[in-house]
């Protein structure tokens, strides 16, 4: 194996062995069908519901509340469109830096007619400017669904939560909040938390890809996104992805049990870049909060654009240092970022997501700032 | 582990040492984001797009026609939803014996006022009424969705897809079939087959669970029923379920190699089970069309009702025999087959679906017809 930096966590991360050793038996000899009545699916069945419950407690939600899902995407897709559909949203509010499994839904809901769509205004840092929230909730004559993400995968920014659940339940809106880059990050207090539906993705924090939950507050009752068997109550048909449930609950475990050192460790390696950068690389700019409340993993950078620095990507491709333009799902389009876009508008910049996990190091960090030098 | 018996194979099977192998690189060394540009994402990429070529090049489609999902009912749903919402069929014609993926979205459906929903008539065998099929097609007045199973998973009855594309394309209807318990156990030349859309389910052929195929014909577009990133040419976002692709595609790989061997051993245990049945247990009677288009895989048995067969299934249990009542989703709510109910009514018999794989033996079965002899 070539030996890559591997700066690209945000978009996903490398399956934690130990999650993989809690999957193998499941790969391997426990294969029942977890709705058969039979022994053997009861197994399965139970290894389930014990992975549901290891998520709700570490959450601190009931385990009725939490259901299994494909990715965070269809997470995110479930919620917004129950809003719409069961519970009466006709108005969703949402902000153009929202990810794409968001605002592609709430696109779509509003092309159909089914909803009216505003976007609130951004400080020129990028948060949400929660006057402007206020001002749409107030003014609004129909429900409304506020969906807006708890931290942005792109420049790191999040968001107040409690501050706009807050607002939310003043005005008797729904909240979703897309919490994929911040479940297996931060710790959750979801009994008390006001939101009504939040979203993971096991592979965000070392679990397994194809996995994600829905977090659905217990007052909300919602109809079923996808149809058929009962799985999940009801709620979310289709045998399940057995060992993808088994590797979320054991590597949320894992996130949450090494939360303290984990996360300074991997802080540490964010500002050590960020302070490297401003030392060697003249005009660089950080995007977003990135001193103010921000995501501990993720820092993006602007370089100047030049020759050289069009290639950037490319460069450091070329130097095996894995690093990302912007989401992974917008990258490969190559069209740039709209997170970026909607804030800065047309920047001539050339903007580069570093994102961080416990297995980097400042040696690593140390070569790509000598690479970046070479390359700029 | 207990020495069990499983024959429970149309519910969900073993994942095959050989797929789970090809499956370990990915488990393991190659974690990259499908979506990046840069070549630690290629490689998944690549691996992601090589399962799809494979995939098409066994049931003889374009790779442009194979959309990696979650499961058999997250294509079901999407190809139905998809047929309605996006090509203007509003004038389902089904059939009441259909697997929850389809039958809880169609009437889903139909109950939002979406489109009409027919059931077409059953023969007394349980397979489909063509006469009434072509009687319903010639009298809608509105564009007809036809979605019709291939193979029953509860009694095995097979349709005859050639006849009933045929007909869909007189009467310019579209036409899904539920091939979950079909794919990876019969050859597929879907060039030469007049079906828009079919759907697979991995783990119901030795594959893993959670990953499924939906084959959309290139002739038809539709819009995604999951929206987000532009995973899957744009049709399916999510960050792919990566393992579970590379899997489904070995296991089909695998299924298409030793299709002759497998299916003619499959059907010789089959049957088997069925003289046994016969010479053993009195009064026992087989559910569908057993001796004519039927899975090689699954037999349905009725035992009389007395005192001692209510308890079959547990009593089965008990001795570490796994077979079924109904399909996995319903046995466990318990409230009987929807499928033996719609075409024997209420009978005063108890209902077990046997349902075999290349891993049973007819040492197996005689252990089942010896409990069976004691049990009924
Ligand atoms: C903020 C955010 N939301 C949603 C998603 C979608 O998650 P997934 O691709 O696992 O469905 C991602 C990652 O891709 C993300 O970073
Ligand atoms: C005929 C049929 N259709 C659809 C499905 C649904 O497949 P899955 O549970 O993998 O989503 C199944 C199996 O459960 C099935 O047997």
């Amino acid at each position: 194996m070539i030996n890559r930096i591997y700066l690209d966590n945000a978009a996903t991360t490398s399956l934690d062995p130990e999650v993989l050793n809690e999957m193998m038996p499941y790969l391997t000899t426990y294969f029942g069908n977890p709705s058969s009545i039979y022994s053997y699916g009861r197994e399965t069945r139970l290894a389930i519901e014990n992975a549901r419950k290891t998520v709700a407690k570490l959450l601190n939600a009931h385990p009725a509340e939490i259901f299994f899902t494909s990715g965070g995407t269809e997470s995110s897709n479930t919620a917004i469109t129950a809003a719409v559909r069961d519970l009466g949203c006709k108005h969703i509010i949402s902000s153009k830096i929202e990810h794409h499994a968001t605002l592609h839904t709430v696109e779509y809901l509003s092309k159909q007619g089914e909803a009216l769509l505003s976007y609130v205004n951004l400080l020129p840092n990028g948060q949400i400017d929660m006057a402007h929230l206020e001002q749409l909730l107030a003014g609004s004559t129909e429900k409304c669904l506020v969906t807006l993400m708890h931290a942005n995968n792109e420049i790191g920014n999040m968001l107040d939560i409690h501050a706009v659940g807050n607002l939310c339940k003043k005005y008797d809106a729904v909240f979703h909040s897309d919490t994929v880059q911040t479940v297996g990050h931060f710790p959750f207090d979801l009994r008390n938390t006001p939101v009504h539906f939040i979203t993971g993705a096991g592979h965000k924090f070392h679990g397994p890809k194809g996995v994600g939950i829905l977090y659905i507050n217990e007052q909300i009752k919602i109809k079923p996104f996808i149809n058929g068997g009962s799985q999940e109550r009801n709620m979310r048909a289709g045998t399940e992805n057995l060992y993808g449930i088994i590797g979320f609950a054991k590597a949320l475990e894992l996130a949450t049990q090494h939360y303290e050192s984990d996360s300074n460790y991997i802080g540490d390696l964010k500002f050590y870049m960020k302070e490297q950068l401003e030392k060697n690389i003249p005009g660089v700019t950080f995007n977003g909060d990135v001193l103010g409340k921000s995501l501990y993993a993720v820092l993006s950078a602007s370089f100047p654009m030049t020759d050289k620095s069009e290639m950037l990507l490319f460069n450091l491709d070329i130097n095996n240092i894995c690093a990302s333009g912007g989401s992974a799902c917008t990258s490969g389009a190559d069209i740039g970022s709209h997170v970026i876009h909607a804030i800065y508008g047309n920047t001539n910049t050339v903007t580069v997501r570093f994102s961080f996990s416990k297995h980097n190091t400042k040696a690593e960090i140390d070569t790509v700032i000598e690479k970046l030098k070479s390359i700029v």
